[in-house]
């Protein structure tokens, strides 16, 4: 029995790959997390355990698709970006875009229990839907990244004071929300110092910067190479061997994923680490 | 502190509407399901444990989901159709993509210990990649359905018999392959029956058809209606009232989603229930 | 000397098939035309002369390119549209635009001494834009040539009154335009026919109608068939035979390419016609 | 009479702007150039008349559309460039193709006369088509320019060696091509130095080199600056005022448009000019 007969639909599906030699952004927001993260008790503003849930979901997703250079997360979403000369999945969006979340999904269910043992899951389940961008340069990505992190910064800001006037100051959400329209950031840190006694500076790493994730090798001295110049320069993305990218893969699944706390919008983090832009393995640092 | 230096990184983002007035399918497959059925001991030719997962999370994500019309799955992929009319996400391919898999991906994990309590999940887990794809007219949509269904008998039949050579008749895979070339569908069924006395009809249904999963209301007699030129003759896709169509996710939200296993290539089953052409709730069924 | 080095740019160019079994209209309008119009003194509100030169473009545009099966014109735009088997090109979204526009703008220019013998042509020239557009269903496709006639309609009235305002009333612009501010239909027609004994009806149905074309055959008797329906249903876009396709081809390319000003919104026109819909050529009249 | 019923169909429209911050090249063909340029006996292997009236059509492409930066020809193809800044038609696909193809068009009809005055156009006429690629870094974009003109070269070569051996050397067709088939480029200069005392480094530049039209402006010496390299850091495409690209344009306008047979694949060409990488006009050099 063959199955020509019903096989010419298979020519209605349309080739969707992301232009060559550019970076590949798949962003990743929860669902419906406002909702979940009530009927989860989430603590207010910022909930440590699903931070940390999200991160190590977000380092079991770079750990089983090593084209994945570096991620950044904060709150419910999280960002993964391929090198521009990835070709995983012959760069299909939809590929890329559902592997990513599928995965991330997977951890996230998964492990759920062990950052939440008293609260166990029931439908609905946290979902994440994606989409994928491109990035022609080094500095677009880093814009890109700059953007999230400060976003990560405006918001947390916004949310640490707006839960101080509630928890602390006993004000209810409409009065808190008053209470901070207008303001810039000068006015929320006093806020906080002035009526709490809280210095916004000492807050948690995690909570002020969000979440780097990356694989870690040897830092390098900055100024000694120009990594964001080279990879701009780099045009042709499919030449390296295939032996080459074979080795390069391999080195990078036996490097370390380090979640961290950095700023990532300053030139330093992404001097000292160039491998993060040349998409060349750097050097494992030696066990102490 | 603004954000807006950095704000026209979000200018990147290409836009992805699928085209309106056409059915979506949104079809989802197992990745490296090969490996991962071998590490957790899936029967072979057919796992029902496995098929019986991928029916639950399917439903869950029909569930979740009332956009979804009907779905049909085998082995360890599963299509999802969403009614030509539909405009969820405002039909944005990668939302809908995305959502669909990690829904989907959320339940599978979620249900792994009910179906598989003796072989609890460990990294690499399950996952699944997507892609949408659009079809014009119920024509091309129905064809879509046929060409899984037909696929799913012919790898059915040859995995049934492939599998019998090797546990019944004692064959290593080679051995099994190489009987098995060139075969016709008659050829297999005289093998089976005459060397393993298995007769290919009295297979389960669930392995020999597949799995279709929609939304119950009471069937209607065939001929009483054309819900596929009715279907095609819809040409503006964005009229329902807002009332109406709320009330209609209201009823469908009711409805009872069953899994069945049944001939979707034939008219009759789409002449019974009009409703997944048409896009109108029926009537629900009347309780026994 | 091998020009490999080079020649991964290629990789760059993405793929922009039109989706299969889809309606395409490729819709082409005049760049500048008010400037355009001035310079060359088209008459106001029509120039016939200018109507004339489009449709005569338009026709050599239909005889080039026997895929195009009808076409509609008004103003400085021009729709041409390609039956939803059409596989030009591979339905090649900029392959088909830009040849359609190439081939029409080749013709106005070439023709253009015939229609304005006095008026000869300098820089700037005039110059076409055009974009491909798809209709997955006919009520899609005819709903689109009912807008752009329904448009035809009002813009005429209107242009028709305002012209009559300021060349036989002697208004100026803005005199004639707050005159007609939130008038209706009704309204203008009263204005024509009360200050000037113009009857809007008695106006010249290239003006009223704008200008279809399409290839002439036999006309059909209507309710005979039903090539609407007929077209929805077709579902394999390649099925048709090479042969088939060519002695098609080469029918049409004998039958006579007409202008004509007829109501397409009426279904009278289609079902007449069922050619333009069935994509299969008529009967070719005989020579009176 | 609203027209409101019908007005949906504008939602079919597909959003197809191309990605920002990348180089666009639109590149155009002739259609059927073969069989056109036998009708109108243009002489083998080149014909100067022909090639400079596409140079003359490009030129009034490029004093038409200011955003086009440098367009290279050869044969009957011609490939303009925007800058990766170039917000021209908000980028949209369709537009900018169909737009430089329809000028393109326009003055190749309307020059023809003055080039070939012998042998005026009947239908068919010529038509060109086109389509739009992005190449996200300088070198990307170079690489393409290059492996046009390695591509002029290798063809020119082998089609002055081809006709050499048929108008000089009596050969048909069949023949010549079997004499040229599996020689290399020393292969054909010795042939055509040989047996035709044809030197190819005398041939006429614009037969070895293609054409090149750009804006003039005072070269300027290299190694003082690095056009390249500031071209890639540009990362904000819309950042530039509305004055100051206001300004810019004007100053385009007013620039010589030059068509030059250079090499442009060496770095000297580019940086030399460096408004061609940099989108910022450069000095016009003084009248003699």
């Amino acid at each position: 029995m063959a199955n020509s007969k019903f096989e010419y639909v298979k020519q209605f599906e349309q080739p969707d790959s992301l232009l060559p030699n550019t970076w590949i952004v798949v962003r990743i927001d929860g669902r419906g997390f406002t909702k979940f993260s009530a009927k989860h008790g989430f603590e207010k503003p910022n909930d440590k355990r699903a931070l940390e849930l999200m991160n190590a979901a977000a380092r079991a997703v770079m750990a089983e698709l090593p084209d994945i250079t570096i991620a950044y997360g904060v709150s419910d979403e999280y960002s993964f970006v391929c090198h521009k000369t990835c070709a995983l999945f012959e760069r299909r969006s939809s590929k890329l875009v559902s592997t990513i979340v599928s995965t991330f999904t997977a951890y996230y269910v998964h492990f759920w229990p062990t950052y939440f043992p008293e609260s166990p899951l029931s439908p609905p389940l946290p979902s994440f839907d994606g989409r994928a961008v491109c990035y022609p340069t080094v500095q677009n990505l880093r814009d890109y990244m700059s953007w999230r992190q400060v976003d990560c910064h405006i918001n947390n800001l916004y949310n640490t004071t707006f839960w101080a006037l509630i928890q602390l100051g006993g004000m209810d959400g409409t009065e808190a929300e008053k209470t901070l329209k207008g303001t810039y950031s000068a006015d929320k840190n006093e806020i906080l110092f002035s009526k709490f006694s809280i210095n916004y500076n000492n807050e948690p790493e995690m909570f002020k910067k969000g979440s780097v994730v990356f694989r870690d090798y040897e830092l390098v001295e900055p100024g000694t190479h120009n990594a964001s110049m080279d990879a701009d320069n780099l045009a042709e993305p499919i030449q390296q061997s295939k032996t080459q990218s074979e080795n390069d893969r391999k080195r990078r699944a036996k490097a370390r994923i380090v979640v961290e706390h950095l700023d990532i919008i300053k030139d330093d983090f992404w001097d000292r680490r160039p491998w993060l832009l040349s998409n060349k393995p750097g050097k494992v640092p030696k066990e102490p």
